[in-house]
């Protein structure tokens, strides 16, 4: 988890981070959240009593009006009240939106949909979210659950998905998805470094950086699997183009962060192969992240003045 | 094509309507349409000079900005000016919108959607359109192509599309990809009383008339396949439900109209299985258009009145 304090035109004075011990459960986490935002005020060099609002990206399903986190799968939480336990520690106003809603929030306030009145962040993980920015707002949408772009159904027959149904966007293409795509083309017999790298690396999964190297490394299985995974998200956004017709499309994630403009282009080229009204002087922009980490707390503490405005 | 004259609250005050004649091009057609609104405005009793605005719904892409319709299929039009020309002759400003933009304004002014903040219509016709309403206004988009939810990719290996791309919702599940999965399986041995219905009643295409008459006799090819088309919008409706969480999804076009709730009700429950976010009360409706034929004009002149409101 990741505290940033920020002015109003998002400059980051202070910042504190930290592993989430999600084992402590709500109650740990929350005093957890407690510090870091108590650790970013003290590096701005500010008092944790003159912050003017929180606001808080939490990974999973959020209620916004009651502050509540409906289901954060990665956590273990269901229903819990983290904005009315925050805004009674700090005496302040305290915003919540999902991690991905808070991040594209933070790249049209700050980064690359600024001044953009039509929006939509694909944030790639382990698994894939979303946020939605319209007529220039965050579109929450009726229950706050706007932007689950992730469950975008992709193929039916497709594989199976951490949701438990089949064939969204995110069983094709979260870093999930892919390692489980690498591991089976292994598994069935190909040669690749991954292995190797990991073990090297001293790594249990297949972070971004072990997806780097075996790209720099040439590797044949990483280079297909991305390839594919490169194309679902492609159709993903432009199906996102043809529904909702923005401005710009944001890329964000970790893989993203890492690859920039050489996982990006091939998603381009997929998109707009799907793009119903064509757009031949390309104004319809499909880009990395321009903020990277600190999106999602740029986002939510412009979520937070926003709401005490 | 249909013109009305109505009233702020959307009572029809007289209506006209006929044939298109696309066969006479731009000019013609134009004509048609200044023809229509004349005698609505007779059947209403008025003079055409004491409209105050005038709201057009063309079955394409539009650019609302330049009151031109960009690109209409059906039409064989291509950037005509249409808003221009009726403007110029009527005296008075003219809105313009898709047909499908107008029928989901139409439903939430006065329909199936009235009150909600957030609704996507679903219209089933020679093809699939769409309409979205964010914050209780059309969403229009960053070129005034939102909604163009038909062309959402539901499987890339699916069947070819009018639009030249595969798997296209449109694709899946269009009155004319209905008719050409009966005729596929007519063509491939299966009995169907089809070919029958639509000889009697001396019908070249398979309108929703001939579709209902064939469920009326339990014509089983029929019936498989509606079941595949409304599992198909089924899954439509919950991509959209979790890309923008709306309050609201109507559905509308010939059999929808035709079969009501008897066909929305398979719909709902493919959409409900997609829902990422649980939906224990049925919060989110999925429901039937209650204008019918008449949502797009009275959508459209609900654009109108409100643009120079």
């Amino acid at each position: 988890m990741m505290a940033v304090v920020a002015s109003a035109k998002g400059k980051i004075l202070g910042e504190s981070d930290t592993a989430t011990r999600r084992d402590e459960g709500p109650d740990g986490v929350i005093g957890q959240i407690i510090e870091q935002i108590t650790l970013a005020a003290k590096d701005a060099g500010i008092s944790a009593k003159k912050l003017g609002a929180i606001g808080l990206g939490a990974p999973g399903a959020v209620d916004p009006r009651k502050g509540m986190v409906v289901r954060a799968p990665n956590l273990d939480w269901t229903n819990v009240l983290v904005g009315p336990r925050l805004s009674k520690h700090f005496g302040v106003p305290v915003s919540l939106g999902n991690d991905v809603q808070v991040a594209i929030q933070g790249e049209h306030a700050y980064g690359a949909a600024k001044g953009a009145e039509r929006a939509v962040g694909i944030w790639i993980g382990t698994g894939i979210g979303g946020g939605i920015i319209i007529r220039g707002e965050l579109e929450r949408g009726f229950r706050g659950a706007a932007g689950e772009i992730g469950h975008i159904c992709l193929d039916e027959a497709g594989p199976e998905c951490p949701c438990g149904r089949r064939g969204c966007a995110e069983a094709f293409a979260s870093r999930t998805s892919i390692e489980r795509d690498v591991m089976a083309a292994i598994k069935s017999g190909r040669k690749s470094v991954v292995p190797q790298i990991m073990k090297e690396r001293n790594k249990l999964r297949m972070t971004s950086s072990v997806i780097q190297r075996a790209l720099a490394a040439d590797d044949q299985v990483m280079k297909d699997v991305i390839a594919r995974a490169q194309h679902s998200i492609g159709l993903l956004a432009g199906n996102l183009v043809n529904a909702l017709d923005p401005e710009v499309i944001v890329l964000g994630g970790g893989i993203v962060e890492r690859l920039g403009e050489d996982f990006v282009a091939p998603i381009r080229e997929s998109a707009r192969s799907r793009f119903l009204r064509p757009d031949p002087d390309g104004s319809i922009r499909i880009v990395p992240s321009l903020l990277g980490d600190h999106a999602g707390a740029l986002g939510a503490s412009f979520l937070a003045r926003n709401a005490v405005r």
